[in-house]
This record gives C-alpha cells, sequence and structure tokens, in this order.
C-alpha cells in the first residue's frame, strides 16, 4: 500500500539481502539478478539464479529465496487479480525461468526489465508516475506474449504439480471473488470439478492450510 | 464495463460520427481527430479541431460534439480516480488543444497516439491485453508530464473558471471517497474552504444539479 492507500498493480523492490525464510502469497514475483547469486528453494526443487537471470514464481506457490552476500536482485509483485482480469482467466501461469532455457525472448524481457530499472533510478525510487506504470504493464506484456502457459501444454506437468495447480485453482477463484459468498457448488462449476471431489478436498489436510489462505 | 465487469481505466473508442448532445461525465476525454473536423462546445466557447488536433475536456466540463459527415476520430476516455490517485491530488487539469498552440509537444503526443492506434488495429480492436494498456499509460504520462495545469497556472483562469473549477474540485472529491460517509465539515477542510461557504454553496441553484451528479 502507498501511503494513499492505492494498492500498486505491479511493485517493484530491489534487494540486496535475503531472509531464507520459508512463505507464499498470492501475488507473481518476478525475479531478476543484478548481481551475486540467489537460490530460490521451491518444495524439493531449488534454482540457483546467477547475475542477470529470471525467474517467475507464481501464485501461492510457497517459496524460499537465500542469495550470496553481494546479491542485489529486482523483485516485481504482480497483483495476480491484475493477470486474471486482463486475461480473462482465473488459471494463469508463467513459465520464465532463464536458467534452463537460454532463448532470446529472455533477452527481451531483459531489456524491458533495465528500461524499468533506469527509469525507477531516475525518478528516485517513486513510483507514482505514469511512466513507471507503463512500463510495469510492458514487462506484463511481455510475460504474457512469451511465458504464459497455455492449458495445452498443461499435460507436460506431473501428478503432484497437477495437485499443486488445483489447490491455486481454487486458491485464485476465491481471492478473484471473494467479495461475493461462494458456494461450494459454484467453485466445483468453475473449476469442472465434481461437487463430490471438491467436498473430499476440503476434507483433506488441506483444510487448515485453506482456511488461512483464504482469511 | 467489459463482459467480466472490469471498467477499463482508459478506454478507446474510435467514431465516425456525432450526436450533437450536450452532456457531461468524470471521465477525463482526450480526442484526436484523424479526418474531417470536429466542433467542441463547451459553454460559450466552441473549438474547431481538425485532422492531426488534440483536444482534451477536463472532468465534469458540459460539452456537445459536432462532426463533419467525413469524420473520424478517436476518443480516449480516462477514469478520473486512476489520474487523481497516482498523482495523488485531487485537482487534475489538462490543457491540451493543439488549435491555440502549435509547439512540438503536441508532435510527441501525436506519436504515441498513432502508436496505441496501430496497436488496436492489430489487435482487431481487442483491448483485452498488457501492450494496449502499457500504451494507454504512456498516453497518461505525456499528458502528465507535458499538459498538467499546476495550481500556480492557474491565476489565469477568470472568475467564471474559478466557479466551474470549484464545482469540479467539489465533484471530484466527492466521486473519488464515495465508498465512505463524507461530512461537509470533511468536505471544507480538504477544499480549503469555511464550513459556512459550503453551506451558501450547497444552497445554491446547483443544489439540484449536484444531487444528480452524487447519485
Amino acid at each position: 500500500m502507498d501511503t494513499n492507500g492505492r494498492r500498486e498493480r505491479v511493485k517493484l523492490h530491489i534487494y540486496n539481502k535475503t531472509d531464507g525464510i520459508e512463505h507464499f502469497h498470492q501475488d507473481i514475483e518476478l525475479l531478476y539478478v543484478l548481481e551475486g547469486t540467489l537460490e530460490v528453494t521451491s518444495g524439493e526443487e531449488t534454482v540457483h539464479l546467477e547475475a542477470e537471470d529470471i525467474f517467475v514464481l507464481n501464485a501461492n506457490k510457497h517459496h524460499m529465496l537465500n542469495g550470496s552476500e553481494n546479491v542485489l536482485f529486482l523483485q516485481l509483485s504482480i497483483l495476480y487479480q491484475t493477470v486474471s482480469d486482463v486475461l480473462q482467466s482465473g488459471d494463469v501461469i508463467f513459465w520464465c525461468n532463464s536458467t534452463n532455457d537460454k532463448s532470446e525472448r529472455y533477452e527481451e524481457l531483459r531489456k524491458i526489465l533495465k528500461v524499468l530499472l533506469k527509469h525507477y533510478v531516475e525518478m528516485k525510487g517513486d513510483t507514482a508516475n505514469f511512466g513507471h506504470i507503463a512500463l510495469c504493464y510492458r514487462v506484463l506484456d511481455n510475460l504474457s506474449m512469451y511465458f504464459l502457459v497455455r492449458t495445452s501444454d498443461k499435460e507436460m506437468l506431473d501428478e503432484q504439480d497437477k495437485f499443486d495447480e488445483r489447490i491455486r485453482q481454487i486458491n485464485n477463484y476465491i481471492r478473484a471473488n471473494y467479495s461475493q459468498p461462494i458456494s461450494l457448488k459454484e467453485l466445483a462449476d468453475q473449476l469442472y470439478l465434481s461437487n463430490g471431489y471438491l467436498s473430499r478436498f476440503f476434507q483433506a489436510e488441506l483444510w487448515d492450510e485453506f482456511c488461512g489462505i483464504s482469511d
């Protein structure tokens, strides 16, 4: 929140240290390493980012960041609802990890991030201007053009990912609609699940965690 | 509103005719004539726009548009609250009228509007994408950099304008805060007016109109 209570849809931070604490949030998080190295651990997997690497953490993905002593990185927190509203989908995932993919599309994204960073420095960190907002939306444009996962691509996901994915879908749907009461039936309809499946899902061990999420 | 109920903050329309009916709205309206001519009448004043002219109608300004038979123009409706939130001011006015000012800053704005228009045509009028939104914010960036009126410039406004201006301020303040109850005292404090002045203001003939506005 800024001083006016306005929640910025895309929020830029520059960090030179990490706390190493596992956490999660609905915001989509883009990380761009400027100096040093950064380890991103999510579940069993750890990704090692070096300078110029870009990585996107999707909504509600548990993660933990550990940077080297000289680490400097840019973080963009992207409000999930902004993306789901514009793309008109409750099911948005970006696959963006420059450590295992050296394609040119990362070069273009880096260029935009550098322009955004330059503008941010020139404005002395003031983000209450339309130039900054326009550049943030250019990042989102690039992400949605080149890194958005379509449903047909998802067959590659393994079973564990499918389960995680289901949790994300349900949580995202509730968040996107949480100003209105949602029945289990509506939720099941939206997510193409049977009412019975969803009831069982809610009776599983995730219930406690889920209650926490939807607080 | 689009089909999802999302109110676009900047909405682009292309028109090839006008209805000639006087109206007003809180949205700031940018007009850019592509072909033909367009007359914009606001109060006693009529501005004659030709191809390549740009004109901004400020929030709540009564106006009427009359185009030639071959008119083609772009209209950007800009949600007032978006501008007042980002600029952190309840008092935003743009002075943008290329018919009486031939300075280079209009050339830059025209360029951005042409890029926006090209993108819009390429996307076949689909505005639910981040590229379109980024370009709309570039227009807002240009407007706020080169066409925003600062309070110190306003001494040039004559008495009638000051009165119109006061109505706009009050209306804009109420709109920007209309989710919360507003007392006359708060309104007076925000607008640096005495409570008595504001009471008299509300008892004047504007009361009926004002009630309509704040519906």
